[in-house]
């Protein structure tokens, strides 16, 4: 067979010095998900969320422009938002009462007189930036982002039809992960391991049917789709249909799943009838909070009897099984014996991956 | 309004080098405060506290002398005595029986010959220097300090109508605090944050009636004094008489509460009626364990129905409400996004403390 | 009394470095004790131990040979095994099935196609050197170690009447020990504690009654025996004799308790009736774990009535005195205080033990 590479040092998975970089490099410098406009789905919602070691929180204000802050006072440092959130025309810090507007603005602070020294406008809370694509949240640390359209290239274009806008969650499942962010990327990009360890999914779904998208260091997203076996509606664990396919797929889009990387941190599963989500959650070299949810077109979870349950005991079931082998790999290659392994010809969107990790964090001491 | 200056930068609350700094150059240089004399009343009594990551045996011997050693055995290291303390005429050693007079001197070492090689006075436990004042024990680990009463100043006569000597301890409450020690005193010195976080405190003194004296970067000390509102006595939750007022006290020291910290590491508050303090043990950058007492004359102890709880009641509560913004403090300005804020002039002692200590550990890098 | 030496500085029982240098010069360099034999009884058992952060596989292959190997799967890392061991003809990783021979073979890769890029023979599981001596396991992290006899000198002619290799396991605790691992051994190589922390062991055998073996630098094992006290059998709370003594023991050897660190993990102890490992697992520069097992004939095991609780009693009552002091050593010696301690005649065999662990690891910061 020809050449299809080698995995990467174990340093990647395992260096507090490459995670550390990483969060310079990769989630200090790139738009990442961190979940659903509909999460502040009106004037006055806000929700506080943590991600790469900030709290950040997100609110939309009274023009309807979602804003996403710091969550730290600019008098002494305190939070500002305690738990994940609320609704409130007024940000107001436990401390000594400095209050913020939803857009930032400091509109009030007790016993400190505008003048010289103290201008009120100086003193908002600091901006992340945060911009939306078709329902999916995304913020960026980075002080002048590019655009994040710059960033998905041709994804909205491709994924239009899907109006992933319009859907609602139906489910949430969140798992705590001992494994590196980026094996459960590599774990999502192949399904060689799908026979071995995902019997449910081969009943629905061959392992080979897969077409993946060539890739390039430039990308940043990897993916491609798989061919549901006939007679089968979706993902579940007896594949057949119990809900309407989303209205705006052709035929072909629902004789398949469509598997997206959406890097650094969406997995983006798109099925006939439903979308499934995994955002990332990247805390140690060696941890890593997954969040998992299904989302629904808001018909369908209006009807009698609507029931989500069926995709998520398949993926629930799956996901665990993922997360299993990627902490046993996680154990594996931190040993002084490890060395680079090979890659087969199924295995070419992890070498993608690879050289783009490569890229953004460079090469390691080992 | 003028110009008060800024919190100082996050490294000072966060990093592990200025922790390690301040255990040489503030705890490994300064008299600090352990505890009461009438921890160790007679003569026989030890007690064993860990401070600065050192365990320390604390000792009244024969001569009625107040002792303090590292808790080392001179031939193995290991440590001699375990547990809170006790009484006894010796310490042993639990390995191989070295044993201890109470002065330290080692008296007993099976299976070694005096001799050129080994001489028993050569092998005492190494001592801390210990000191008293007024009731408060004070530890040193420095080796030859300055007298403990040259590090405190004029202290012990400004407070000397209170005989704090002549108190005994009537409740104590130990706090696991998530935040730095240097934090808790800044929440300790200002007020600004009453009307905000404590509404049972804002009934019995008013936020506004502080009156601080001017501190200097070479004080040891920082601290005021509040007034009591009409027809409070003291504070507690009603603030209604239920003890007499400490003998030595003028009409006009029954009208305010004495707010001291006492560098680095006792809080002291003078009431009317009863002495309260904070002690803080840094443990790491982001924990503090906080022990709290409330002292009162024996007189009062012995009456039939001596109740403590109104004061501790009171106490407990603003301490939690100060500890929770203390930590959410803590949590904050560890933000990439964190700059120092701006003082206003209710926090001048906050800036005092400030130049106190970048005088002790020095510049940090950020 | 003449010099007798000073203890080590406390950076050898502390220091994160040293812990690592001993990863390398000590547990990456030597043959270390890992079980026994008889845990890989027959053909197709296997066993998985953890030792030095590394996960092992240890197999009795088809032809009876035991081999060892680094439970790493060559493709992408993962650990091959899960658990404790087990019995199979083949290894299989969960992820994507690459299957290994009981002798480490990859014999199956799916969709991995033999070929100049990719040869089976080039991806079998990578070997540890594996080792028995008289049914005790050793493992060797060095690539081309010298064999294990070379490094055990005359240990097996010196302790061939004892017959280890036909013993078998009556009883296992597992102790996780909260000190270094060389304090531990230091532990076992005095009995001048004894009297002070054993009055049970003190009752059955004098601790004056040791003879040791002089040491040297170059030993790999430091020991002597103790004498039993007349009428003693053997060391149990009550002495007396419940099982044979081993059929190939002189009437002297039925005299005395041999006792030997066998460097660097193994601490051998030879009773007249029954044999008694403690294995040593460092974890942490302050946390070790203890594997204590007592071994008998299979004759006696066979009896009926077999009871192996008045050895087990007596040693789980032994040991845990050792561990205590031990741990108070740990805390102890961590002190800014400490400075090595002086060695009186009874603790030769401690020094002997510093001269070799200072030559594998050289000197430290202090």
């Amino acid at each position: 067979m020809p050449d299809h590479g080698h995995t990467l040092a174990k340093e990647y998975y395992t260096s507090a010095d490459v995670f550390a970089r990483e969060r310079d490099t990769v989630f200090g410098a790139m738009w990442f998900c961190i979940g659903r406009a509909e999460d502040v789905a009106s004037a006055g919602d806000y929700i506080v969320r943590e991600f790469a070691g900030e709290s950040v929180i997100i609110t939309r204000d009274a023009t309807g422009k979602i804003n996403a802050f710091y969550n730290v006072c600019r008098h002494r440092g305190t939070r500002v938002c305690e738990g994940a959130g609320g609704h409130s025309q007024r940000l107001q810090c436990a401390y000594h009462a400095w209050t913020y507007d939803l857009d930032g603005k400091l509109v009030a602070a007790p016993h400190f007189e505008e003048g010289e020294h103290f201008r009120k406008a100086d003193y908002g809370l600091k901006p992340v930036a945060c911009s939306e694509w078709d329902g999916h949240l995304f913020l960026n640390f980075a002080a002048n982002p590019l655009p994040l359209l710059e960033q998905l290239r041709d994804l909205p274009t491709k994924f239009a039809a899907w109006d992933m806008a319009s859907l609602k969650r139906g489910a949430r499942v969140v798992y705590d992960v001992a494994a590196n962010w980026k094996l459960i990327i590599q774990n999502y990009s192949e399904c060689l391991h799908c026979p071995v360890i995902h019997p449910a999914l081969a009943k629905v779904s061959h392992y080979l049917s897969g077409q993946n998208e060539p890739g390039d260091i430039a990308s940043t997203y990897l993916g491609g789709k798989m061919d549901l076996r006939e007679g089968i509606a979706t993902m579940s664990l007896d594949g057949a249909a119990t809900r309407h396919n989303l209205p705006g797929l052709s035929r072909e889009d629902c004789r398949h799943v469509y598997y997206y990387a959406v890097l650094p941190n969406l997995l983006l599963s798109l099925h006939p009838d439903y979308v499934m989500t995994h955002i990332l959650r990247p805390i140690a070299p060696d941890r890593t909070e997954v969040i998992c949810e299904w989302h629904f077109t808001p018909d369908e979870m209006a009807r009698p009897g609507f029931d989500a349950s069926d995709a998520v005991a398949f993926w629930d079931l799956t996901n665990r099984q993922d997360w299993h082998v990627s902490e046993l790999t996680q154990l594996g290659l931190k040993s002084r014996s490890f060395t680079p392994g090979p890659y087969s010809e199924r295995e070419q969107l992890l070498q993608d991956f690879d050289r783009w990790i490569v890229a953004k964090i460079g090469p390691v001491a080992n």
